[in-house]
């Protein structure tokens, strides 16, 4: 295996060495004045990349954690919610919702496919309403990044609480927890917010936290996170060293402006599918400028898929991401969250065309690295 | 603010350099070979720390998320379970259990005093029988390490399972999850393990999966993450750069050998209570050779035990830890856990001496330095 490493996966994604740097420092005290300084700090960031005015809530946790907190202050068993699915996240959330007791009614799309907002009403309306949607942002395992703000609004109209998935859009695409009364945002550290896995948040709206249900919680209690963190401690012994990152990182992000992020985003997405298709390959999620955040590919006839990650991870050092579920096998992903500029872009094409010219694939060489550029520097968003 | 700070508390704990470094490295993705190797040997480690054959459960989260994952995965709500408490911790499993709907029993001692497996008994017939009893191995509130093999006997003799918190005092003190037969041990990784917050384990007995609940879980469900680390995977994005740290810090754990830092507990101890008494302090703490995780001492009459607590820290750069609960202003602590050595406790002497003088409290001066060494130095294990 060469030892260069490029890390191309939708999740975790690349940490700039600021961050790495602010990880390896000594330890502190969690309720000590060199980690409240860097704790305040961090948290008043989280609301400005959320875009509320409200405490975002900060687990020790995995994405999925920040997830699960929605679900179990909100969802009493029996509850009845609406989950829209088109993918592996969504599916989760379905999950999920069924093992804390609720009545989840699936709005369930093919992978790949784009939730409609009519057709979200339509399945709360049939339902005859229900407590709370649970909404994918961006579909990391399709590419699909869904039109949240009329969702929500959908859900609002029926009455119901919108509960949003944005673990790999916060900070790459636009949202805005409070302009688009979102009820609850859930987002992770290891994706466009250029920190390693481990720290999950939680923005809560006030309908939410009026709206609390019987369920059993403890770890992801929001009363006690929100009683704790309102005198700038934590409920539980927090990761000190990644909230010491994740300040730095969304320092970084900040500094930079949301704004250029998601313009970056959207260029570094047009670059990556300009690249794809200059090669003779199809994509599989939409060529739009709205999938801004993962790239997936339909692997080419005759040939395998995991043969083709494993080639380029063994041979080139790049790391792709592989379909999951049904998709396993059928299409690839390229990521382009947080710390990406085009030359990684450039890099991932680079290693595909080669890899697939390897494997016997009728690739169109030499074209995709220059219609990369092109895409990335000619045109603005 | 001194620049130099010396970090002394039950929690987080000083992280070696190496395991600091190890924070430091580039991402890599958690279904990659770089981290499956990393992984793997973490995980064999963490069962020969456990002193068990079985998986131990490996979770992105404070330590009482482990605690946490036993209740959710054993506890169906109306479960009649006695609760051992005796200080912070104890309590908090208390307010857990009945969160996730338990018939908590508690037996319940003054903060302090050293639960005993004959009131255990009684309480457990009394009661007549419960699922499961909560334990507390080392309870960090007040210094008291219990005799875990004795209570967990005493519960299984009752038909109970052991649910153990040994957050504070796995690789500090002995324990053995096998022979001992405990049903469920949980620790986090930033006490004894030398490593930041931010990694929860659970070891789980064959009978602890077999006595699963009706309960509503999904991030801690055990049998999610049992199935993946059977395939060396995670059911969530773990961590990687906190369990990159953690595999180091057992690295260094095992190479020294468990009982060579159990034995250096013990004596640390010693010098620490060595020392605090020759300076005319009086133990909160019990003074025994099991006690070698956190020293408690009564705040001497006259001193304020906050501002003793501020003094040392904004003008010595020592953090140490006050009361919890209804001991805040009445003891302070000294943790001695996991890399520490001799020096560390005449640091912790030298700058509390120091700051009693200040403060004007009646202490021996000169002493106690020289007694923990020699209490360190010439005494054997």
């Amino acid at each position: 295996m060469p030892e260069k490493r490029y890390l191309f996966t939708p999740g975790p994604t690349p940490v700039p060495p600021e961050v790495l740097a602010a990880l390896a420092q000594p330890i502190v005290h969690h309720r000590g004045p060199d980690f409240r300084v860097v704790y305040e700090r961090c948290l008043a960031r989280l609301r400005d990349v959320f875009r509320t005015e409200r405490e975002v809530l900060l687990f020790t946790a995995s994405g999925t954690g920040a997830f699960e907190s929605a679900i179990a202050n909100l969802v009493s068993p029996g509850d009845r919610v609406v989950a829209v699915t088109a993918g592996a996240f969504g599916e989760r959330w379905v999950a999920m919702g069924e093992a804390f007791g609720a009545d989840v009614v699936p709005l369930r799309y093919e992978w790949g496919e784009t939730p409609s907002p009519d057709d979200l009403a339509r399945t709360l309306a049939d339902a005859g309403g229900a407590k709370a949607v649970f909404l994918v942002h961006s579909e990391t395992s399709t590419g699909v990044v869904a039109d949240i703000q009329a969702l929500a609004a959908v859900a609002r109209e029926a009455g119901a609480l919108s509960i949003v998935d944005a673990v790999s859009s916060l900070g790459a695409v636009p949202l805005e927890t409070d302009e688009w009364e979102l009820d609850v945002v859930a987002t992770g550290s290891q994706k466009a917010l250029m920190c390693p896995p481990g720290l999950a948040m939680t923005a809560v709206s006030e309908a939410a936290y009026a709206a609390q249900g019987t369920g059993a919680r403890f770890y992801y209690d929001w009363n006690r996170a929100l009683k704790a963190q309102a005198a700038f401690d934590a409920a539980f012994t927090p990761a000190v060293s990644l909230v010491a990152a994740l300040d730095v990182a969304l320092g970084l992000l900040l500094d930079g402006g949301l704004e250029s992020a998601f313009e970056r985003h959207v260029r570094l997405g047009r670059a990556c599918r300009e690249g794809i298709k200059a090669m003779g390959l199809e994509l599989f999620s939409p060529d739009e400028d709205r999938a801004a955040v993962v790239t997936a590919i339909r692997v080419p006839e005759g040939v395998d898929g995991s043969e083709l990650l494993l080639l380029l991870r063994d041979r080139y050092g790049v790391t792709l991401a592989p379909g999951q579920g049904a998709l396993k096998g059928k299409i690839f992903r390229i990521g382009h969250i947080g710390w990406f500029d085009v030359f990684d872009i450039t890099t991932a094409l680079a290693a595909v065309e080669l890899a697939l010219t390897e494997l016997g694939a009728d690739v169109e060489r030499g074209l995709a690295v220059t219609r990369a550029l092109e895409a990335f520097e000619h045109t603005r968003v």
